[in-house]
């Protein structure tokens, strides 16, 4: 057990391959650690302190940037299997030989890929806001997802409220709440990221969503036991594509939460973090 | 708090609008009860104790022979809504003004007909391998669901292996399993249904099941808290309704069991009993 939370880890390093991973270990030591992987654009101070502390009571909790990502140096691979390379290298860095890995949105494209290229590495996976390859409106951003990356905030921090909450009263008001959660680390937080990750994101997105004959076959190598979850009306990557996952990933749960769009473990922290220990414990 | 359980809870009855209810009560009072409403040609015998008694140790569990089942007495309607008219008279004949319903399979249309005619009536609402009003595939039996019980089988209970749990060794252990606790109840055991029951039900899930225009809108008056459950591969009523019932339920979460038929709750009790009571107590 260390005493460290969301808000006091220190950023720590560590190099291989010729990139330094920037990182933040927290949590109860002694079992599987759980690695975060993060969203488009996303570094680490974007994890959801409620989410992040809640599972750090059962479990060592890794955060990290992946290469080319605000304190982690190298590039932004154009692929996301490039990006899967990285995660697997910089696991390996710290000397681990298992983890638990969950990946939100961009980041559960990676972690699913990580899953199938590095299964003894991998023990159980938690794919949140994510979808398969080919996925249905994958293959650029939806139409949604165009309005509210192209319109302007009073506040940067408020397109937040349109990415991951819905426009009802209790999931806005549930938004709030997250904004000022993840904005609670006050030292050394991230730098935000270059101007060149979105480019190599977006390009890795397009290669990944683009349409392909029998897209979902790939999903029958994922043989770690699988909780997928996702708001009922994600209008970033659509809640069907969640769906999918559990019907072709061999062992999946499905979890979907009412009223919620693509960040429904911000609104919902405190079952999600209850379901997901659950999954994990079991 | 009694001290029955499944096995030793006495069959009760109570007489309202001229049907003499069978009912069984146990578990911890004080709270909401929480009343569970069954499947096809299924009797009060045919709920699984590691599931009832699971949910016994946190709330007050119900289970009840509707109208025209086996101790029941009375006229199974040919109609869902008879049978959930029928349930809101066991409900209130019993003096409670506020309850929790799961419904399962058949149980599951009678549910979510019961929450939206008797808003104040039902306070929670959870819904298990069911579907919708003009569901896919529920027109009539499945192909599959045809299939299965069209066979023959060595003994009449090995029909619930087929009906309930999937192919894959781990699931058909898990069958097995919940047959031996099925039938751990040993005194007054309920009667086998009628010959009558099956033709009235069956007439009853034809009406439900018809195609019509705009099948899911009723379901915008289900205003209480859904969690909707179910196995990823059910091929008695299919795993897409169950998605379905989430997508148009203002207020509904899903989750789905891996390698999981119709009966997911008896493959998982102990995973199904956490997560309804997380449902119920948040």
């Amino acid at each position: 057990m260390t005493t460290h939370t969301h808000q006091t880890a220190p950023t720590q390093y560590v190099a291989a391959n010729g990139i330094r991973f920037a990182y933040r270990r927290f949590g109860k030591t002694g079992g599987v650690p759980l690695v975060l992987n993060m969203h488009f654009t996303g570094t680490m101070d974007h994890w959801d302190p409620a989410i992040t502390d809640g599972f750090a009571k059962d479990r060592e909790v890794i955060l990290f940037n992946n290469a080319g990502i605000s304190s982690t140096s190298g590039e932004v691979p154009t692929t996301i299997e490039g990006m899967a390379a990285n995660a697997a290298t910089f696991i390996k860095a710290l000397g681990l030989t298992q983890v638990d890995v969950l990946g939100f949105s961009l980041g559960g494209l990676v972690a699913q890929t990580l899953a199938i290229d590095e299964p003894p590495l991998v023990r159980k996976l938690i794919l949140v806001g994510t979808g398969p390859r080919s996925g249905e409106g994958m293959a650029s951003l939806t139409p949604e997802a165009q309005h509210i990356f192209g319109a302007s905030y009073d506040e940067p921090d408020h397109l937040w409220l349109k990415v991951f909450f819905t426009d009802s009263q209790a999931s806005q008001a549930a938004g709030r709440a997250f904004l000022k959660r993840f904005r609670l680390r006050t030292q050394e937080r991230d730098p935000e990221v270059s101007e060149k990750v979105a480019p190599a994101q977006i390009e890795a997105l397009g290669k990944w969503g683009a349409p392909r004959e029998n897209p979902y076959d790939y999903l029958q190598h994922l043989h770690q036991p699988t909780l997928v979850m996702n708001g009922g009306t994600d209008v970033i990557i659509y809640t069907v594509n969640s769906y999918i996952l559990q019907q072709h990933i061999p062992n999946a749960q499905l979890i979907l939460y009412p009223d919620a769009n693509h960040g429904s473990q911000y609104q919902y922290p405190e079952q999600f973090v209850q379901h997901v220990s659950t999954f994990l414990a079991q």
